[in-house]
C-alpha cells in the first residue's frame, strides 16, 4: 500500500460510510438515484507538473485525468467543476492557453463547464470535479472472488517512460521520434471512455491505470485475497517501447513499463472460460488471478521477474 | 469589479454556456433535472490561512464556506468531495485535527463524504466540491428590476473584523473577549441554512456575502441596472462591533464592517411594500433599490459615507 492509499484508508475511509462512496474503493461515487457517478483530481505544480509545462497541454490532462474515472465507471461524461489558483502577475498569456485546452477537450469529449472557484496562489494549483451520466449500470464491483483473467486496454508504459524521459532520469537511448512520442502520451493521456462503456454488465472490476499496473494489481489482490500472475511477454507494448527495451537495459525499462503510473488505461477482470466479443478497442489478456497472495510477474521463460520497485505515488 | 470576476467573466464564462452553469453567476450551479445544486470552493496556505492556523477549524471552515453556497440556493447539504494536498512530512498530527474537525461537522449538518484525492504539496491546498438537494425551488434569480428593499441575515462586519484584529493590521482596540469572539466569527462561520431554504419563492435574488457587503451590492447593482442605497445605522452589528466602534475611528472600522469578506451571512431582496414573515433568525433591511447606477451609503445625518476602500478578493 503506497502512502497515499494508506492516508485514505487510515484517516478518510472511516468518514465514508454511506453508500455513495463505494467505500473509496472505485474510481468514483455513484449516485444511484440520480444515475450519476463523481470524483474529483487535483493537480499541483512541483509535484504533478513543473512552471515550464504548457498550460494547454496542462488543461487537456487535467480533464482527460478525470475523464478517465468517468471512463472507468462505464459513464458518459456530463460536466465538471474547476478550481483554478494561479500568481496573479502576468497571467493572460497563461489564461488564454489554459482555456483554449479546456474549450478544445469540452468539444471533444461532450463536456460542460458548471462552475469553479479562482484563487491567487504563489504555485499553480488545479482540481476538477467530474460528473458522469450512468443508465442501469456502473463499475461497481471492485475485486473478484474467482480465478478470473486479467485484461488491460491499448499499450502499458509509454507514460512512464516518456515522464522518465522527459525528466532525463534516466535518460534511456531511443530516437528523437520515439521519444517526443512518449512524451506525448505522459503529457495528453487518452481516457478509455468507449470501452468503458461496452464493459458494462460484461467484466468483474473495473478500474483506469493511474498508479502503475502492478501497483493497481496488488491493491485488487489484497482486496480480492487472491495472487495476481502476469506475464511479461502477454503485457501489450507500442513500437516506441518496444524501441527503448531494444536500446536499453531491460530490467529497467521493464520496470518503468510495470511501475510507471499514468497510463490511463483501463484494468478489467473476466471470469475464466469467458471471452469477450472484438471490440475495436485494443485489449489484451496479461494473466489471471489464483489462490494465493501478492502479485507474480513471469519472463518469457517462466521465471519470476524480480524487483524491488513500488508504485507511483503523488503522495 | 474585483480581478477574479474579471477573471471569470473574461476567460471562463464563455466556456460555460450552458443552462446547468447559470452562467456563473450564482453561488452554485443548478441541475434542475437531478434536483441537485453543485459548488466547489478551495482554501490555500498563504492566501487562505497561513501554517499556524488549526486543522481542526480549517476544515470546518472549509466545509461551511461551500455549505453557505448551499444556503444561498435554498438547498439541502447531500454530500461533499475533498481534496487534500500536504507535505508528506509529520502529517498525522495535522490530518487527525483535520478529521476530527470535518467529522464533528459532518454530523452537524449531515454531509456525506463521497470521495476525493490526496497529494503531497509543500504547501497546504485544499478544495471541496459541495452536493446540495433540492425540491421545486432554488433561489435562482441573481438580480431585480424592481426597487426593491435589501435585507441581511446575522451581523455584517464581524469576519471581516475579527481577520484584522487577527493579522494586528490595523489593531483595533477592545476587550480580550471582544477580540477572541471576533476572530471566532471569521475562523468558523454559521452558513444560513435554515433561512435560505425558508426564504424560497419569497425573495427575489439571494447571494451570500464572501466579498464583502458592498462589494456584492456592487455586483448586482451592475446586473440590476439600479443604483443601492444603503443606509449605515440599519446595518446590523454585533455588541462586540459595536465595541470596537465606539473604541477606535469610527471610518476605519466601518470600511471593515462594509468591507471585510467573509461574512457569510445571506442578502436578498423583497419586492417594495412586500413585507416577509417572522422568522426565528435575524433579518435586517439596510436599504433599497432605486433608479439609478453604483452603491450610495448615508449616515445617521443622511450624508453620504465617502471611502475609496474596495472589496475582498482572494485573487
Amino acid at each position: 500500500m503506497n502512502k497515499e492509499q494508506f492516508i485514505i484508508e487510515n484517516y478518510f475511509l472511516p468518514l465514508a460510510d454511506n453508500r455513495e462512496s463505494l467505500r473509496l474503493k472505485n474510481d468514483a461515487a455513484f449516485l444511484r438515484d440520480k444515475n450519476l457517478v463523481i470524483s474529483t483530481d487535483m493537480m499541483i505544480e512541483g509535484q504533478h507538473f513543473t512552471k515550464k509545462h504548457n498550460p494547454e497541454t496542462l488543461a487537456k490532462k487535467l480533464l482527460r485525468i478525470n475523464l478517465s474515472d468517468i471512463a472507468a465507471m462505464g459513464a458518459d461524461p456530463l460536466g465538471f467543476l474547476l478550481n483554478v489558483a494561479i500568481p496573479n502577475v502576468d497571467y493572460d498569456k497563461w489564461l488564454k492557453l489554459f482555456v483554449r485546452g479546456l474549450k478544445d477537450d469540452m468539444k471533444k469529449y461532450k463536456l460542460k463547464l458548471f462552475g469553479g472557484d479562482m484563487s491567487c496562489s504563489k504555485k499553480v494549483f488545479l482540481s476538477v470535479t467530474i460528473l458522469g451520466k450512468t443508465k442501469k449500470y456502473s463499475h461497481l464491483k471492485n475485486f473478484t472472488e474467482s480465478n478470473s483473467d486479467i485484461y488491460v486496454t491499448g499499450n502499458i508504459g509509454d507514460a512512464g517512460l516518456g515522464l522518465k524521459i522527459n525528466q532525463k532520469m534516466p535518460s534511456f537511448n531511443c530516437s528523437k521520434v520515439c521519444k517526443q512520442r512518449l512524451i506525448n502520451k505522459h503529457l495528453i493521456p487518452s481516457p478509455r471512455l468507449n470501452i468503458g462503456r461496452l464493459l458494462l454488465n460484461k467484466v468483474e472490476f473495473c478500474t483506469d491505470i493511474s498508479d502503475g499496473l502492478i501497483e493497481e494489481l496488488l491493491v485488487i489482490s489484497k482486496r480480492s485475497k487472491k495472487q495476481v500472475n502476469i506475464f511479461l511477454e502477454n503485457i501489450p507494448i507500442s513500437p516506441e517501447t518496444q524501441e527503448v527495451l531494444s536500446k536499453n537495459k531491460q530490467k529497467e525499462v521493464w520496470e518503468t513499463i510495470l511501475f510507471g503510473g499514468e497510463d490511463y488505461e483501463l484494468l478489467f477482470s473476466l471470469k475464466p472460460n469467458k471471452n469477450l466479443e472484438r471490440y475495436k478497442e485494443k485489449i489484451t489478456k496479461i494473466g489471471f488471478f489464483s489462490d494465493g497472495s501478492g502479485v507474480r510477474i513471469y519472463d518469457k521463460d517462466g521465471n519470476q521477474f524480480l524487483t524491488k520497485k513500488r508504485g507511483f505515488s503523488h503522495f
